[in-house]
């Protein structure tokens, strides 16, 4: 095992987020907060010790795929824990446990909350809060590529590990220009979005942070009614951001950079992410009718609650709890399906669904006329079937996450609507689920042992399962 | 398609439903009661229908295995319109949908059941549903292979479209033979469960019905109050015969017929199943000590419902809907799991998790150390790399239909856990569900359109999915 790299890379990890501390300090100057001081201590802490451990320079030692899920995993956490320090030391969130859930929630862009009243805490607290989302939204490893100059193995074992997936593709040639770019695009439409909630008369305060929580498709508020307060056009644009926010990178990429609408539009995942979310829409309008105020109402309501879901983001502006089952189901559905790789969303992806579904027809076909062999293609260009078998493995071991959290879980004695609801939006990086954790409740009542299984899954599903298996694997630590 | 062949197969068999339309006929002299007059009469149309159509000898013509699925999917639909026509005609059961609801939940050993009051019905129609237990339970073409000379590649398509399990295997080289094995184990073993409960002093009625439904691990009872009712001593037999039935009868002709303990006790499935139960059972009683009334009690409810549960059997002793969350997560989780290939049992069957679990770990492996190459062994023969993937297929396949269920069903605005665990009961061939199809629950309540994706989801659970697909695709139909 290659520690002295793992331990440099945590090192400039640890430097990194007391630089992102600063953030939060800085808003406190507004408002004059106290609490200000806290994460500016923190911050000067961090960079310090992060100096401290990079003191010695990067080894040029052989760096496999194994350190790079051991350190994007460890890197995680630490980061996490790290990260909820201001909460506990300020008091706002006196227990680690809950202070570390929330903290994880926040990095993964989950938005599962244990707290009842956000609006209490301080203006520099939901800062942060809600930075995380932005921070976890395209990755902290990602953003340390575009900004440091590293060498090869490191960088895209480092990407490999981070980046959602089934088969991370590189921009252009070079990486560190890919995370650049990626980066670049992220800030762009993110800035945008704050301008333009400005423009309908949102607070600046609550543009920025609405912005973090919708661009990293996390779903942190900071109302206790999350959107539902806002107007209808300023729901409506978060709407269509988060639904942007949803697509595969590579679609701004050839839209802005290169150019090319045609390449743009091409892609079969972006298609039938858009198709889905039309489809869910409709089905949720008119199943559910009866229950809205008017026909706008209706679209309004059923249009944000699909996009918040399918892109994992976790905002809501109606109690979709009181919904008709069926409605209830599909948005289940969504949940699991998620968001495009390759974008700021969770869940299991709509291209491993596209594959998981074509390579299933295939098969099918090829029990029936056993002589036929089809290939799978994706965008007119086949996949090898070593992805085709990663995708399948990716549902067994997320399947098996699944359950086995719900059975963990299920000792807290709640039921199985929101034992099974709580780990999918937990592990699918969503937030809300049903009954007990629907969009009026919260992770609260759950027992401590509990929240950390849900913080578990809640990092496992941000790096898409292999970087924590591989971390708690025995098989990983064992001298060989 | 060569619709002669399927033509004829499917004569035969009306002409075999006949024959055994015969046996309630014969019960209800006992009893002398007149609906045995209305068996009596279909028992002979049937039998000239099914000579009539067999008339023509069956042709020597290719018969592929795409022929084998529809022949089994159209037999088991035609049986079950067949079989249920006696309630309807007694008016027993008066809606056509609900008693082929009935029909099929019989075939399929499910025992799903939309009766509230079963024990209004009459005895030879009692014998009847238990009797169709019984018959679905080792498969009908089974039986017709075992009594029928027919040619190689009919029986061969035919079998392996009926019996369950991730890789058929022939006992001997002679199919008719292993069909006839086969069937001589189940028939005894059923002869032996009927004698053990009869000396216990239970009425021979309910020992021979009672047994049918343990020998198919069906589930219909004969009182409203499941097996509640009868001795501890009783339940316990029961139970040791629903976990005997659940086995893989390659251990038994290991056992009963090539009288080596060594091999039958070699086999993984069998092993990893018995230590499932044992785990389930003891975790129940320690999750739900405080509801039972003794440590006896505690055992030998847990027991039951466990056995009853992975056997996909469905008796009750007790309504396990009241209890802890816990405990109902582990049942949930065994409906899923289900008995042994080669088995009466439903469910995923423990051989497939192996398979997926070790195929799993390899992958897993094979991540972090990419130039090991593991192969999967099960009874330390390996297992062929088209077997994983089929496995994986019918994962996919499984969860698909079961996405699909939930959302069809969801239409008549139940709770999710009803619908959740409605469609995992039936599609596993369980029986009760959880929350209104619970122990003490029917399916009555769910709507006409509903009830048919639940007959779908018995029917392609018995007959593992792709009979059922490939009759519903619509290239199977079209001409080329």
């Amino acid at each position: 095992m290659n520690f002295a790299s793992i331990i440099y890379i945590l090192g400039k990890l640890i430097e990194l987020e007391g630089v992102l501390f600063l953030a939060p300090a800085f808003v406190s100057l507004f408002y004059r907060e106290k609490q200000g001081f806290v994460y500016f201590i923190i911050a000067v802490l961090c960079i310090i010790i992060g100096r401290i451990i990079t003191i010695k320079k990067l080894e040029k030692k052989t760096y496999y795929a194994k350190e790079g899920f051991i350190s994007v995993a460890m890197g995680w956490i630490i980061m996490s824990v790290v990260g909820c320090l201001p909460f506990v030391i300020t008091g706002e969130i006196p227990y680690f446990t809950d202070a570390f859930f929330e903290t994880v929630s926040g990095f993964t862009t989950t938005g599962s909350s244990i707290l009842s009243d956000v609006e209490s805490l301080s203006h520099c607290s939901l800062f942060w809060r809600s930075f995380t989302h932005w921070i976890g939204g395209m990755g902290v490893f990602v953003f340390m590529l575009a900004i440091l100059p590293m060498t090869g193995a490191h960088n895209m074992h480092l990407m490999r590990s981070e980046s959602p997936g089934p088969d991370v593709g590189k921009l252009v040639p070079k990486l560190g220009e890919s995370a650049k770019i990626l980066y670049t695009l992220y800030f762009g439409i993110t800035v945008q979005q704050i301008f333009i909630l400005i423009i309908t008369g949102m607070p600046v305060f609550d543009a920025v942070t609405l912005s973090f929580g919708t661009a990293g498709t996390g779903g942190f508020g900071i109302k206790n009614s999350s959107i539902a307060d806002y107007t209808y056009l300023q729901q409506l644009i978060i709407t269509i951001f988060m639904v942007l926010f949803g697509i595969n990178f590579n679609f701004y990429f050839f839209l802005i950079i290169r150019k090319s609408i045609k390449s743009a539009f091409k892609m079969d995942e972006v298609r039938t992410y858009l198709g889905i979310v039309a489809i869910a829409t409709a089905a949720i309008m008119i199943n559910a009718w009866k229950i809205f105020d008017s026909p706008a109402d209706a679209f309004i309501k059923s249009f944000f609650q699909v996009g918040s879901i399918i892109t994992t983001t976790g905002f809501s502006t109606a109690d979709f709890n009181t919904w008709p089952s069926f409605s209830k189901t599909i948005l289940v559905l969504l949940m699991f399906v998620g968001a495009c790789a390759g974008s700021t969303g969770g869940g299991f992806k709509v291209s491993r669904i596209l594959i998981l579904i074509k390579s299933y027809f295939r098969e099918l076909r090829h029990f029936i006329h056993p002589r036929l062999v089809k290939n799978i293609y994706i965008d007119k260009r086949r996949i090898k079937d070593e992805t085709v078998t990663g995708v399948k493995v990716y549902l067994v071991s997320y399947v098996l996450i699944l359950i086995t959290s719900v059975i963990l879980i299920s000792l807290d004695g709640f039921d199985f609507e929101t034992n099974f609801t709580a780990v999918m939006a937990t592990l699918n990086n969503i937030g809300p689920g049903l009954s007990v954790v629907g969009p009026t409740g919260n992770y609260d009542s759950f027992s401590v042992f509990s929240k950390y299984v849900l913080s578990f899954d809640m990092l496992a599903g941000r790096l898409e399962l292999y970087p924590l298996l591989i971390l708690f694997a025995p098989g990983t630590w064992r001298r060989r």
